[in-house]
């Protein structure tokens, strides 16, 4: 059932051991929404705790001091920035994921898997619902909480560099800055540090694009072999993938990395008018309107040629420049 | 003379025809600033114009709509973003520089080079300042102006990711948002633009970075032949110099670029407590704390070999991580 804010804090209300999840290869909206969700709701009196099935990438520090994992009965389980049940984990890792009460997103392809869902999707981020459910339930985020916030907006907007930032997300990550988080601090560390590895990676990424179409499309692609050279398993949160569109002229910006043999993980970045999700869909997988992205399985020409194929069906009656 | 927002407000209000300046190779804040000014005036009845001593960048199209040239008798002259008077052209090109009345600035090293001076050394941006003043006057910028003042802001704090960025900062961009600017598509051509040939010349640079002092310090390199190669001249507003310090761990990361036969230009950038100026000037150059740069004659081995040099000397005493 779609449910809206009101509905969603009567929910946390009237439950009182919680259990909060987030996605696999979590991000910064996801670790931070969680985050934040959960000191909010110790803060209004819960039994809460969080669990992750996945390895938790580099974050600001003070971050990771929340996954505490108190053992106590779960009577309600909330799922943030989870467009899937799918994605929350396999089976054996994760035995929570077919009974999610509440899912709280702003992916506009959430499955409702959930028994509730609060979805916006024109949120930039999943914080910026927790935070509206904080004030809803009367918290006003203090300096740690606030990181979180922090943290999921300007992850999910590039640091309020895409079209997704809204003047609600600005006045939010204000309100954010007032509770005196050091936001150069977390920015340098989530937008201006690199591994050696992953630049290592990102070197041998980018030589690899290839352009397409009269230049509106750009694919790069990332091989097992370029990981094994780099020792980077780009569990950082920088996302190579953004880089292919950032390509003057380019419209679609293709990242193709092979996942195991015969697999590939195809990300899609776009510029208007071309729909990422709609691009992806047509592939089996889906997204937002400007990232979005599918799996496929064959070899890597398959891939690109599937990849190349659809694009060039998308940029039919697109003008050249 | 030093004067507030208030005394600034009563100086604009009582003169009528306007001249606005800013400094030599512009930028964002630079031109959003002057141009936001510039439109702000005439809404408010003065007669307007701005004159640039300099090419102008690749800017959001917009703002090029702005340099009206009008012949008029000029009475005030008012130099926007500008610290000091010798960076507002040459005396032959700029017959105004000194005589500014006013100046509006938020640089600390500003030389108080007008008859009055309106400064805020902890505004992020002179866009900022720009917008107080339309306010004090009474005129709340129309979607035009505002992404003049949405450029200023963005380009200072590096679409708010940098320390400077303040929740006034963050409140100032949502209020502009609100007018109906599209941000992305401003962010999209100020930050996440390059040519075909700058990623060329990006990936070759990438791939040649090697590490020295137990990863404190990063060195790349760009030769002649890359220049050739990729086709790049290197102009745009993306600064490569900025990769290697980006590598976690790194204190010092220095770009060696090839100029001509046996010159090198040098450029480092540090992160605390390393000091690039004064590593810099150990070698016959200077710059700023965490920016500086120097020239080497010699071979390419011999400038590498004086940079590393000179690095092992600057990180004796510095504990390692």
């Amino acid at each position: 059932m779609r449910i809206d804010l009101l509905k969603t804090a009567q929910l946390i209300r009237s439950n009182d051991n919680i259990l909060i999840l987030t996605h696999k290869n979590p991000d910064g909206d996801a670790m931070g929404s969680a985050f934040a969700l959960c000191r909010t709701l110790c803060q209004f009196g819960k039994r809460v705790t969080f669990k992750f099935f996945d390895k938790i990438p580099q974050m600001p520090l003070k971050l990771l001091e929340c996954s505490i994992n108190e053992n106590f009965e779960f009577d309600f389980i909330v799922a943030v920035d989870t467009a899937d049940a799918k994605i929350l984990g396999d089976d054996v890792d994760n035995p929570y994921k077919d009974r999610v009460d509440l899912s709280i997103d702003h992916h506009p392809s959430n499955t409702f898997f959930a028994k509730n869902t609060y979805l916006e999707e024109t949120a930039a981020a999943t914080a910026e619902l927790i935070l509206l459910i904080a004030r809803e339930l009367g918290v006003e985020p203090d300096v740690t909480t606030a990181e979180g916030i922090y943290l999921g907006l300007s992850t999910d907007t590039g640091c309020f560099r895409y079209s997704n930032t809204t003047s609600r997300t600005l006045r939010m990550a204000a309100d954010m800055v007032d509770t005196g988080i050091d936001l150069g601090e977390i920015n340098q560390l989530m937008f201006e540090t690199k591994s050696k590895s992953y630049a290592e990676l990102e070197s041998m990424a980018l030589s690899t694009i290839k352009m397409y179409f009269g230049g509106r499309c750009a694919i790069m692609h990332i091989s097992q072999k370029m990981y094994e050279k780099s020792g980077s398993d780009e569990t950082e949160i920088h996302s190579l993938s953004s880089l292919p569109r950032q390509i003057e002229g380019v419209l679609a910006g293709v990242t193709i990395k092979e996942s195991d043999q015969n697999s590939y993980k195809v990300s899609v970045r776009t510029k208007a008018p071309l729909d990422a999700a709609e691009i992806c869909s047509k592939m089996g997988g889906g997204g937002h309107k400007r990232a979005a992205g599918c799996e496929i399985k064959g070899t890597f020409k398959e891939a690109r040629d599937l990849v190349k194929k659809t694009i060039k069906e998308a940029l039919k009656g697109v003008k050249a420049e």
